[in-house]
């Protein structure tokens, strides 16, 4: 009898423990192994949690007939290979963001793990977080009308990476939001950035993405700002709402707001603004990490399509690529059809 | 003898109250007349100054040989006409921002104050600003180092205006002061933009100017956000400013924060990260208007170049319609050169 | 017929030059003369609004018959003989805040008002301030329950009086606001405060207000705080307020927040705590003063109660003058029965 | 020999788990026992540190010669009797804030340390937090001159208390901050506060401390705020300091602001107004609790006087007492000498 589902959390550097701290928190899973090429880090995990399995090899972990699903926390130029062996071991798979390096990649996982009947599912943490699922019940509710415009900030200082540019760093964040909130379909892109400090890769860049029903989103990244802002506004034809990540209980506003034109005077233009109350709702205060770890298990145990799911992750992906052509050629528009 | 200078403020509908007042604050200068072809608007003139001249035709106060100067707050698709016949009548020009309709028409003015042996200057206020100024000194000092970026957001809700877009209303301010403290030259110009309300003016945008020493400028203007921004980050590889103009005291703060490559082992990549004190500089908080107007008049008496003289004008210009342009095909990199 | 209503001015040194600019704006009013010891200050005036009168005498305003209504704007000490004085000339007064030096001089000020069928009216301007009178509407609707306290700052650095301590200078302000909001009686009062630069006045304190219902408010005021703040927080049984008259834009915030016994289990305590949705309400923006001078001319017109009567002057100055007990006393408990 | 000194941590609620992790931090340290009445709070920690022992029976701590030292969570009436008999059996004693319930008990727990020659030592954690020590730092260097005020704020909602109310257990943060800063000493207090819930304790309390050389403080706690603050200023004759322990990054703000009288013209008063620079400094970043465990190991190590020793413990006791006694008399000022 399957009482526990055994997880295997592969890669322990920066993200992995994160993952062993949250999936031990849930009774319906025993994480039971962890994979890394570094000993000094399988030790760590070890010291804090004894009962746990370390290994070296993730063929181990892959041939063990106990583990029913592996969480890889791996550098993403990996995480092809590794979700594939996975799958292909008839293992459940949760990959961190961004999905892969590819979205020809990420189309192959999605294939794979249709054809082996297993749950793949992307680690876009904000999908399961109070504020942003907050804020998709208000856009859902129809409350703010037309969504006009949708323009993030996510700037700090550093930590900058090596491996991947700032966009797959941290617009992957905005993007898989985007991809939540908004139900209209991107048609093309465009980016812009630059490298200053040394690292080849760019350290910050603004990119456009444009839908079919007029919407535009303008995303900022950035590893140089001064200041640390994760803050969004979503502008609707009726009201606008605003996203203060950093602010330590008020995230969300909701402005009741907005300008229209009269319509019994089209000419000559003579627009009419509003600006009525503004409200502060209340949100879950779960950690997203954990209620995201709930949401995997519950998806392999009821069998169902996750929140974030492979196809989610490849229209992630699908959209950074294309922000990396738009790079290499000064901001032109690539198109997404 | 010459005791006080006589303006002539033309166009007394929004703006022109404003130089109105401020002209009238100076001993050395006399509001001398005021010209609208709305009469209502120059009876609200009267009423406040009972000794002004008024007039609903042009023609008169260039033929008049009491007035020495003009200031023009008119619609920008009169500028030109308006400000070339005041040159060739012998008077000084002051014009409201931004300074003509196009770039050719901003030269030829340039050209015709030259052989007319006038003062030609445009009323970019902030140029006159006591933060800005400060700003500007800061730069100046080298305390920056090496300028990467300058990012500026200019939104609020309103005020829609049909003649122009939000480019040429709002973000002509950012373009004028990055001409003010950026010494490098702006080469390429690239902007994106939507119209939702049906004003058939763009009334959000995002503009990015590249300059030729790897600096990039990014605006963002809007009138369809729910709150008021009014801030400026300037990243160095120093020292970073921040400049938030809603703040009622500490408009200015300078970050001691930077990241550099380690020079002492350049691979593999090894940032380090600097975080030093934030500092509140003081700065002047005389109103930048009387300022500009002090300005004005000094040049006239001492026959000296105004800071924002046509040829600033010209540039700001230049730059506004690289980013029409762009806005026409998406995006795409306009060369200024 | 009396078409418009003439006013006199006495005092043009700080505050009375808008009280002329405000009753300047009515239609019914006219600005007949200004009275003050200082010619150059009337000169000023005079330059500004050349049709008014200006004189160095008081009888004189008193003698003519022209004038209707006087605004006192004076030092305090002198408020009582000059009010005294207008009102048995059967004009009208409005005099600045605090009405008296003492009570008794303000009882006695209500007592010949009445007789001599004249308004008087305090220039308690934050009566008639947009937000002040939301918050009044939102604790009138009853929606904050019983309210548990009221607390407020108002600080910053200087202008330090020599007239007055910072309590009749600041803290009547909050006083004439907690008479409006606060329907309770206050019973007593206790004050600290000290004096450091050497004004002789205390130049910081605290006070405590304790209503016959429970209900405590607490008042900061400083004029050596190195920030300026201007809040006031109002915690009710079921919601609370917080004024925050800095803000540009969100002065007031209503927090659905409160805390409670469960009633089902008295034993142990066991309190509840409820934090539901905060609101930013709207509120008009119109000009306080110019609503005031509005009123005092309403009320005169229609022979109307004032808002900000004799009353509710002398209540303010009784509760002032205990302060002042109190302080003495370093703090002791000071009934106001 | 002793390789690690062994500490037991007696009570295991709210706050201790805290002490056992921090401590367990630490090389010089074992945590080697814990204590406590329920056997439900034992076993959570047993499962996170398998290696400790537990008890239910503090005697059996006192008797086992391999604890060296303990550290006390428990409620505060039970201070006095745990400390003391831990003092007699040698063991080193760390006790949770406030010390005791009376001035007296503090007294007597010094003085048996004394003779016990045993380590004293009380969990004021703020004296070991970064932005205090740094405060601490810019007063003793003299740049703010002689103190005039010390103002703190440190109110939200909850977590109501029944064993003591909101001074004893809020306010004993700032008495012993203020103990840290202030130079001068404490000649009287007076204190007033209500209780509106129904905990029979004072749920919300102002309090003032009278200091020899004319520096008054204030602190303001409160259980029923909407808001969360914990800010303090401090405003001397020449910076002021502004502490936000909310603010996640900018936590101190030093003010190059003050108001002197102009030494050359006494009379009649004439002050001077400086409004220079703000400087935001850094600060240690580390968890304050852990430096103190560190503090409290080292000072038994090298067998010296704790920063925050019993003295200091009874000082802030003392000051305690004396507001409750001026609760019961509506804030009568009492004397502390």
């Amino acid at each position: 009898m399957e009482d526990k589902i055994n997880i295997a959390v592969i890669g322990v550097g920066y993200w992995g423990p994160n993952l062993v701290r949250n999936f031990s928190k849930l009774d319906n899973v025993k994480v039971y192994s962890v994979c890394d090429v570094n000993e000094d880090r399988l030790n760590l995990v070890k010291k804090d949690y004894p009962g746990v399995k370390t290994t070296t090899d993730f063929s181990e972990v892959l041939n063990d007939p106990e583990v029913s699903a592996v969480a890889l926390a791996l550098p993403v130029r990996l995480h092809y290979d590794f979700a594939k062996r996975a799958l292909l071991a008839k293992k459940h798979v949760l990959i961190e963001k961004p999905m892969t390096s590819s979205a020809i990649e990420a189309g192959d996982l999605v294939k794979i793990a249709r054809e082996q009947s297993r749950i793949l599912m992307v680690d876009h943490t904000f999908a399961y977080y109070g504020p942003v699922k907050r804020i998709k019940e208000i856009i859902d509710s129809g409350e703010l009308g037309k969504i006009y415009y949708f323009d993030s900030q996510r700037i700090n200082l550093g930590l900058i990476r090596t491996d991947v540019n700032v966009i797959w760093d941290l617009a992957s964040h905005d993007i898989s939001i985007m991809d939540l909130l908004i139900k209209d379909n991107p048609v093309s892109v465009s980016a812009t950035g630059t490298s200053h400090i040394g690292s080849k890769k760019e350290e910050l860049a603004h990119l456009m993405v444009n839908y079919d029903n007029g919407l535009v989103a303008h995303v900022h990244v950035s590893w140089l700002s001064p200041v640390k802002l994760r803050q969004i506004f979503i502008g609707g034809e009726e009201k606008m709402v605003y996203f203060d990540d950093i602010h330590p209980s008020e995230k969300i506003k909701i402005y009741d707001k907005n300008v229209k034109m009269d319509p019994s005077k089209e000419t000559p233009f003579d627009p009419i603004y509003r600006s009525g109350e503004i409200r502060i709702p209340t949100y879950n205060m779960k950690e997203a990490l954990l209620a995201e770890c709930e949401h995997f298990v519950n998806c392999i145990i009821n069998n169902e399509k996750p929140l974030t799911d492979g196809e989610n992750g490849e229209r992630v992906v699908k959209i950074l690529e294309a922000c990396d052509r738009s790079l290499k050629e000064k901001g032109k528009e690539i198109s997404l059809t």
